[in-house]
């Protein structure tokens, strides 16, 4: 099982990318790709003694995506990024996962146009790590896709499920939707019909959660539109910055606080970082026909080798194979249910549409691309089937 | 000027209410009506030796709103509540504002529906002010309307506007659209079209503003959906919780910081006094024929005293006035605007709606409403112009 990695992603790459691929081949030796300007990669690993006794290859790729540029820019201009070579490796089999710390948008856009959706999934999602009252709960979409219909939270739902129980290890995790109330019957009009979806599903579905709950850590899994998620994420950054500057600020006016506030600098830092979910290990891309990760902008070497052991963990636990079979079964054996959801379909919600049909990608729509270049990959051997 | 103010409305209701309208009558001199069960307000004003003194009337309801009932319910209910009856009293031009600190959903539904939307507005927003980095910051809207169009959040804009210039007295105020990204093509269906629109209006639109920038305070107008606003809010209370217990739990375990906490434990408190917006004056439910502030469920007197206050300055700085007129001006004025707003609407968006028609509310549609007791405030006397 190889691991592909952008070697030019993130504000500190090459540098921390190939440290984080030399951290990680050392401590768990399986092998790493790394994919970008050659040149610059074999000077980072030069570094290193041992690097040429590590199971890591270069692949060159002779440009590299800013972090910026606009996606569909991307798309069309950069046929040979590191990302677009990269991709290239895990849908032809050569490797499994692919992780980068570069321009987001731009690993989605290449991610979901080289990859695909994966069968029964209209968009991946981006989950993410929250740090809660009482540990972690996953929140997804984080930002992939900004107008979402039922039939696609009801498939975050589904993969936030797979993931929280096969990689966080819950046996039952409780999945709850986004809302602005507790009751069943709040919510906007997406929302509701979410509600009832995920509600007849095989899932441990809890309800509507209030954003009040979030940080208190009673849903396991958190399911909301990518505007919503965006925005529920940023502004915890920005209400947590605003924090830390007045405390700092009302701290060290005078002189009693300012020895109380030298007595608890050191726990302030250790609490920054266990809230500072960039340590993580990254965050999966979930519902694409291969596993891609995508680290922090600002990830350390530490970050990138706990994303390819993370990545690792999703090929080993066969994640994409879960997904297919999670959503499959409420396709297939609950036969009655999607005949339900059709019937609500054709008669009344001319918005829902069919929840097992994918449609095309909002990339493909925005932008010029050369069909030629897309090829799909139906065919494809999944790649939640490792070589043994 | 009489303010009316819902006395049984609040977790500390009549205690708290009927102590913030001594406070208040004291303080500023301006006659209050108190509504709700008579025996148990006088009960409270004769506490206060001076009562008799005081411009306070007493307005007799029978029936008192819970906090946790259905708006629906309510309104098909409880025709003799004290919030049917003080919104009454503002209808008929008796009284100039309403404030209560009860079901906010209660409020909501009653005003929308006994005072009706101001003309060229389609529905009621909440505005609430955060505090940021280098202030205070508008809201809107914070939870009155789940599925908004663009239609409705230019309205939001051009009511920010005019809260920001005359209550708060900014002379300029920016106005940011809340967003996933700070480009002007970024976001949803929705607010892309918004950000049209708002573009070409008279308000200083300051674009897209990304949830990581709310707490910096460069914008002083926060435009967004009821959904996404109320996400907002309650995300941040929640992160706030989580913040001030895990560092309770951090500065007390071992004695070095335990000391440092007790140093520190007086400005904490500062701290949290001075982001509570509770404290702040209530929040006003904006584009209705009338002034009707929402005050925090946990109002404590000084809370109920500021919200008559600020109930005042609405009345006085005539801004449902303005809110009209800004309002007029983009509809008339600039006719050639609202001509391509209507080609686009005609063309293709079938969501958009004509942005200057008011479309039947939203809470009429959802209850089984005698439509004989709801009677339209056309022709009644705006209250923005008030008595002299």
């Amino acid at each position: 099982m190889k691991i592909v990695v952008d070697a030019m992603g993130g504000d500190f790459a090459p540098e921390a990318v190939v440290e984080g691929a030399v951290l990680a081949t050392r401590e768990f030796g399986f092998p790493v790709i790394l994919v970008g300007i050659e040149d610059a990669i074999q000077k980072e690993l030069d570094k290193y003694e041992d690097a040429k006794d590590l199971p890591i290859e270069v692949r060159h790729a002779s440009e590299v995506v800013e972090m910026h540029e606009s996606p569909g820019k991307v798309l069309r201009s950069k046929r040979d990024s590191s990302m677009k070579v990269g991709l290239d490796l895990v849908k032809s089999g050569e490797g499994e996962a692919f992780i980068s710390a570069g321009n987001t948008g731009a690993v989605l856009a290449y991610s979901t146009i080289i990859l695909r959706p994966l069968k029964g999934v209209d968009r991946p999602a981006i989950a993410i790590q929250l740090p809660t009252q009482k540990g972690f709960a996953i929140l997804l979409d984080a930002g992939a896709n900004v107008d979402c219909k039922s039939n696609q939270l009801f498939q975050f739902g589904i993969m936030g499920h797979v993931y929280a129980k096969y990689i966080l290890g819950m046996e039952e995790p409780g999945v709850g939707l986004l809302s602005i109330g507790e009751e069943d019957g709040k919510g906007n009009e997406v929302t509701k019909e979410t509600f009832r979806w995920l509600s007849k599903s095989h899932i441990r579905f809890i309800g509507n959660v209030e954003a009040k709950e979030v940080y208190r850590g009673n849903a396991d899994v958190i399911v909301c539109d990518g505007f919503t998620g965006n925005v529920a994420l940023k502004i915890s950054e920005s209400l947590a910055e605003m924090i830390g500057k007045n405390l700092k600020t009302l701290f060290t006016s005078g002189i009693v606080p300012k020895i109380g506030y030298l007595m608890l600098k050191g726990r302030l830092r250790e609490f920054k970082k266990s809230v500072d979910y960039s340590e993580k290990g990254g965050a999966p891309l979930l519902g694409v026909n291969g596993v891609v990760i995508i680290a922090h902008g600002s990830s350390s070497a530490k970050a990138i080798k706990n994303a390819i052991l993370r990545a690792h963990e999703f090929v080993e636990k066969k994640v994409n194979q879960h997904i297919r079979e999670d959503i499959e079964y409420n396709l297939d054996s609950k036969g009655s249910f999607w005949q339900h959801i059709k019937e609500i379909v054709a008669g009344h919600d001319e918005n829902g549409g069919v929840p097992h049909k994918a449609e095309p990608s909002p990339v493909e729509d925005d932008i010029d691309t050369d069909t030629e270049e897309i090829e799909t990959t139906e065919d494809k051997k999944p790649t939640e089937e490792p070589e043994k």
